[in-house]
Order: structure tokens, then C-alpha cells, then sequence
């Protein structure tokens, strides 16, 4: 299991975050700012994590992450079934 | 800063993950299943963290979250600026 995280990087325009923002400060709370990101956790079939990793950041250039504007952490989640 | 990480509960369907799922395998990837979530990384104006994380709790309650079919995961992120 591999757990890719995408977020914007810094100075990104992040609209969902700004909509976000705005509708926690219509509701009352004293919210300055929100950034949103993606988490995808990925069931994939490899030998080990050295393994993992290196399909996982394929993933990302291929698919999963926007090299002009995103970037991605990976983390290879170890064990059974922890994260879903 | 807080961090809201917002997945849906086990057993509800994830029509982003299953077409992220397909597009993997389509490109080779030895892909079974992926989960696709949501962060929220919220900057906001509190006292203490204890504050920040029951500001955070209502956020998830209120908007961020869909009681029916999502659960959350709460991260108070201290120091600054740490996670952008």
C-alpha cells in the first residue's frame, strides 16, 4: 500500500482552498486560510518498498500529480490494510 | 494550522479512486484498489492547540465533512508555516 499525497505548490492559485476559506469564515470561524490537497492510497502489487516507492513516484509523473504545479509526497504504508 | 484529512468510510463507493484505479492499470501499473481523500490544511486564529483541534472537530461537523459517508482525521500542526 502506498499512500501519494498531491498538493499545490507554493504561490499556486488554489481555488477550492480560497471557496473553502471563505464559506468556514461565513460560518464564524476565524479562519485566515485553507489549502486543500489529494491523497490517493494505492493497493498496488510490488516486492517490497524500495519497489513501491519507485512505482509510486512513476504514478505521479504519469498521472497522478501535474509537474507544473504540483507537488507529491510518497509514503509506503507497511503492514496490512492500516489505511484502507 | 490544522490538518483535516477527510476519506470516506469503508464500504462507500469511490467513483474517483475506481477511475484512478483504471487509468493506472491502463498505463501498466500493478494496481488492485485505490482510496482517494481529501486534505484540508486550515490556517487559523487560536489560543492553543485544544482550541484549534474543537475549532477543527465543528469545521468537520459542519462543513467539511459528510457525516453520512465520510470520516476525518484531525492533526494539529504546530510551529509555523510547517506544512505551507
Amino acid at each position: 500500500m502506498v499512500r501519494v499525497e498531491v498538493k499545490l505548490k507554493k504561490g499556486h492559485f488554489d481555488p477550492e482552498g480560497d471557496v473553502t476559506a471563505r464559506s468556514l469564515k461565513d460560518l464564524g470561524f476565524p479562519v485566515n486560510n485553507v489549502r486543500v490537497s489529494k491523497v490517493y492510497t494505492v493497493d498496488v502489487s510490488v516486492g517490497d518498498e524500495k519497489e513501491a516507492m519507485s512505482l509510486a513516484r512513476e504514478m505521479c509523473r504519469k498521472l497522478l500529480a501535474n509537474p507544473t504545479k504540483d507537488d507529491f509526497i510518497i509514503e509506503v504504508l507497511t503492514g496490512e490494510g492500516g489505511a484502507d
